[in-house]
């Protein structure tokens, strides 16, 4: 009977129209125009001190999910912003469901003394007296308004003048007024107020400052109690020196300011929430709403836990914790249903890790360095924070796939064996990782890694050749070393000598003898891993032999071992094994 | 034997102390000192113009990822590039391995005549020799060196003093100009030049400065083709105004000012990366380098598709088509194995959709409003960019959740069924949509919805009752109109007779006469649906009547018919029906 397909045709036909105006943007946008500032401070300020945090994850975050949390799911979320420290916490539109009021019941009852219970409401009578109903008993409540203050909002969606906005704003702020703290019985709560003009940042500024001046008056705030007015960039229209400008204009003509806390909203249609907030602050602002990791209407509220680390890396504390940052992402993609971007800042799987060899190898540097000089200071090449700040592991800084260069993998192998591998073989092991990487097409994990290190370099239980046991003697005559090894070749126990001027000379020397096969030592070196009865000795050797095509090519064997011949002799072996395996000794 | 667990140990224990010094971050961390500026012009500058593009997806993005590009994979993002229009591709670092290598091959022989191949690599000679060597033949191709010149990289990385450095670039430059530009068999392609001194925004601008200026004496640029210089804010240090003061100061300093190309390249570590790309477009830059979606190291390069599109709706054209994002999406997590975040800007799947019920409502008013007044600018509250402008639907703008209020639900009826629903409707049906996903716990989808919509409102195929005939004839005498109809209760033909003074109260006559309620038409609106032969009338009526409590109540009957009267009438059949079901009447 009736064909919803028509329909559903003629929205999609001018698709192809569009596009080809595409190149002429100009008929259908116009650029945005700002507040005229003329004497612009905020570029010269920086921010020295945390602002008030607002977390409206329960309200404006929780409005905006594809499934919205649950009562348990919100009870998980409130408790974990109590933790990080929230002092104001904006937890429902109470007047739109009864599960909002339910909830709002339950902060209620269970917040401290210092959190604000916050809580928004359309400027409508009924649910006004509903909303300041959700939080009585209270220990501190703010009851938010707003009103859409814009030229576009007032025109197409309320049809109204803005003598008519502001004798809305007066009359909802009067009757909040006598619904709180003009109420004889409602002394027992410390009653804040908030008001939004709504789309502040598309709202003719000095209009903006006009309606909020009203809003004051009718409230009667003091220099103890300020009243919050919060200037939403509702949807972000232009970029965020913009924004920053209509702040500082909103603070300069602002009355009374020490009454007022001047507050921001920013969404991030354009990507620039998190500057919007920044440049806010340094133009004025004493106070920040948001969401953690920017849940929220479409792009989503700007991210407090991005905006917050950022101070904490200037020397500024936010006096936010977020030192248990993966138990928080862990929380709030229970409660959201939507995952932390692998990217987003601080918190994004992918962020503490680097997989550029250059930057693998700048960090491993920058480590190292800051450890011989027992820096106290943070300045690590690549990384803006200490992971560890955010309860985030050193291991997963370093990740290696087909792009890595050498540094990674010897980093991995230093954490995990703590083995500081010499700069050649450093090259040469991450040429293995990268060929392996490349067929496997695939990142390697630290364990794969460290596999891989130890079946190539060292001895290993799976070997042909094993040492058993040996003995070394000092030839008085010509202080000359005599070894008698014992080894064996898959289980069969063979006997080798001989002879040099130390352990690695006079094993060369038995092995020669055994095998036929001559090996000169290229590079040795050796470090301790330990200290104490508990220390070992790491040998890292390269011996060269002449292969089977006749030429010179060298392979580097590691040994571990609490005693430094053997150590040696475990690397010797390992080349041995080696060259058994690619039948170059043949056994 | 040996245990790494110990060294896992000690690499983890140290993290208690640094969560106790949470609160006094000052120690670790000291705030970020940029560039002094006195005549700083940039806040009053807009971007009026497309800078140059360059997308270093394959190579800086593609490094980064835990699983990168295979060669299928390049081929297919490096065509998308191609056909969304940029001009500059940084496709690999060549000199890494064989397989980046033979990608460039590709590249250079696939790309058109006005792309330029742009390839990375160290300041070593063999490597620089092979990177020449993987474009030879190029139609234009740009070689990018670059030399890390921040005090932490020359100090902790190179352990370079500021001369070595200058020495170095201006070796490195000579040297790719031997290869390229100066080398007689060398001249099929026109040859570009791209310095990097890597961490900019951590180097002493002046030192920036300096050693550019020493580089560009050595490759001797003209205004035609002129060198590039790349101010990578390789980790961002600090707010997005710092980097534009450093990127204005630069712009100023740098000599033959015409010669030279200033480009962005800033990351995402504090989440500012776009901004820091508009500001410094507003302080003097000339190129963006970046990625699609922010792909990159940590938390990736800038994101492209953000900084192009949100020139668009400032009414510049980027030169870049995104007129089918949604292809794009695709292609790039196909190739990235990474999903673009649900709220990135323009992308995100959640972003050309509202939850929130206010915002459906005001959404709905400004199409409305828009179509009224046939507005060629685009002015719609919430959404700053048109959806079909990047290729995606209206549909997907409004999305119900229980949070959502009657806007939304109202806005997918008049999309899919072309109803549109008086207010009070409107509101009743948005409450049964949102008890509907209370109890579901979970979002509703738009087919969900018209299913909702039709069983409750709508006479439809499993109703008990259902109209088969129905004859009104026009009392001449009285002008009444009489009405006759067949009706059938579970199949059962029945026949009913009724008299008022149209088919609605003749009707209603009818059934008080069958059924005993007597109902009363508490309001009634038609409007058409379509025009012409194939046009339909849609009416909306709601009847009030007295329930099994005694109290008078009402329920709204919608009918859609060709015939306005049996559209009426079908309205009323439904109420009938709804009643049938709750028993509130008996058959």
């Amino acid at each position: 009977m009736f064909k919803p397909s028509r329909i559903l045709f003629q929205v999609g036909q001018t698709t192809k129209k569009y596009a080809t105006m595409l190149k002429d943007p100009s008929v259908k946008y116009k650029p945005f125009k700002g507040v005229k500032l003329t004497d612009r401070t905020w570029p010269n300020n920086s921010i020295t001190k945390a602002p008030r945090w607002l977390s409206t994850d329960l309200r404006d975050g929780n409005q905006s999910l594809p499934d919205p949390m649950t009562i348990p799911e919100k009870k998980l979320f409130f408790h974990k912003l109590l933790d990080i420290g929230f002092k104001e916490i904006e937890v429902s539109f109470p007047s739109a469901s009864q599960t909002d009021f339910d909830f709002t019941r339950y902060a209620v009852e269970n917040a401290p003394e210092d959190v604000n219970i916050q809580v928004l409401t359309q400027s409508r009578e009924h649910l006004v007296r509903r909303t300041v109903e959700s939080v009585k008993g209270a220990k501190r409540a703010t009851i938010h308004t707003y009103l859409a203050t814009s030229d576009l909002f007032r025109d197409v969606v309320f049809n109204m003048s803005k003598e008519d906005a502001i004798a809305k704003a007066i009359e909802t702020t009067k009757l909040v007024r006598s619904l709180t703290k003009d109420d004889p019985n409602m002394q027992d709560t410390i009653w804040s107020y908030e008001f939004s003009p709504e789309c502040f940042s598309d709202t003719p500024t000095d209009f903006a400052v006009e309606i909020c001046e009203a809003v004051k008056n009718a409230w009667e705030p003091t220099a103890e109690n300020p009243i919050i007015f919060n200037l939403p960039a509702t949807v972000e229209v232009a970029s965020p020196n913009v924004y920053a400008d209509q702040i500082e204009y909103f603070c300069k003509h602002i009355t009374e300011r020490e009454k007022v806390c001047v507050s921001v909203h920013p969404h991030n249609d354009r990507g620039c929430g998190v500057a919007a907030s920044e440049l806010g602050l340094m133009a004025g602002a004493d106070r920040v709403e948001g969401c953690l990791f920017g849940s929220g209407e479409r792009t989503g509220n700007v991210d407090l836990v991005t905006v917050a680390l950022n101070m904490y890396t200037q020397g500024v504390s936010p006096e936010l914790d977020f030192s248990n940052l993966d138990e928080i992402v862990d929380i709030v993609e229970k409660c959201n249903k939507i995952a932390v971007n692998p990217r987003a800042p601080y918190g994004g799987s992918l962020v503490v890790c680097a997989f550029s060899g250059s930057h693998q190898d700048a960090i491993k540097k920058g480590f190292t360095k800051s450890e011989q000089r027992q820096q106290k200071e943070w300045a690590i090449p690549y990384l803006p924070l200490d992971p560890k700040d955010i309860g985030r592991s050193y291991e997963a800084v370093i990740r290696v796939n087909s792009q890595s260069g050498k540094g990674g993998a010897a980093w991995i192998i230093l954490k995990a064996l703590g083995l500081d591998l010499p700069r050649h073989l450093q090259v040469e092991f991450s040429n293995i990782v990268q060929s392996t990487a490349d067929s496997l097409g695939k990142e390697l994990k630290s364990e794969e890694i460290v596999n891989l290190f130890n079946e190539t370099f060292m001895s290993n239980e799976n070997a042909v050749l094993k040492l058993q046991e040996y003995d070394i003697f000092r030839n008085k005559s010509n202080d000359e070393r005599e070894i008698n090894a014992v080894l064996t070749i898959n289980d069969k126990s063979i006997n080798v000598k001989g002879k040099g001027n130390g352990p690695i000379s006079s094993f060369i020397d038995a092995i020669t003898s055994r095998f036929g096969t001559y090996f000169e030592v290229l590079s040795y070196s050796e470090h301790n891993i330990g200290s104490g009865t508990e220390g070992k000795a790491a040998t890292y050797i390269q011996l060269s032999y002449i292969n089977s095509n006749g030429d010179k090519v060298s392979k580097w064997g590691v040994g571990v071992n609490s005693d430094v011949s053997e150590a040696s002799i475990q690397a010797i072996i390992s080349v041995v094994n080696s060259l058994i395996e690619t039948r170059e000794i043949i056994i």
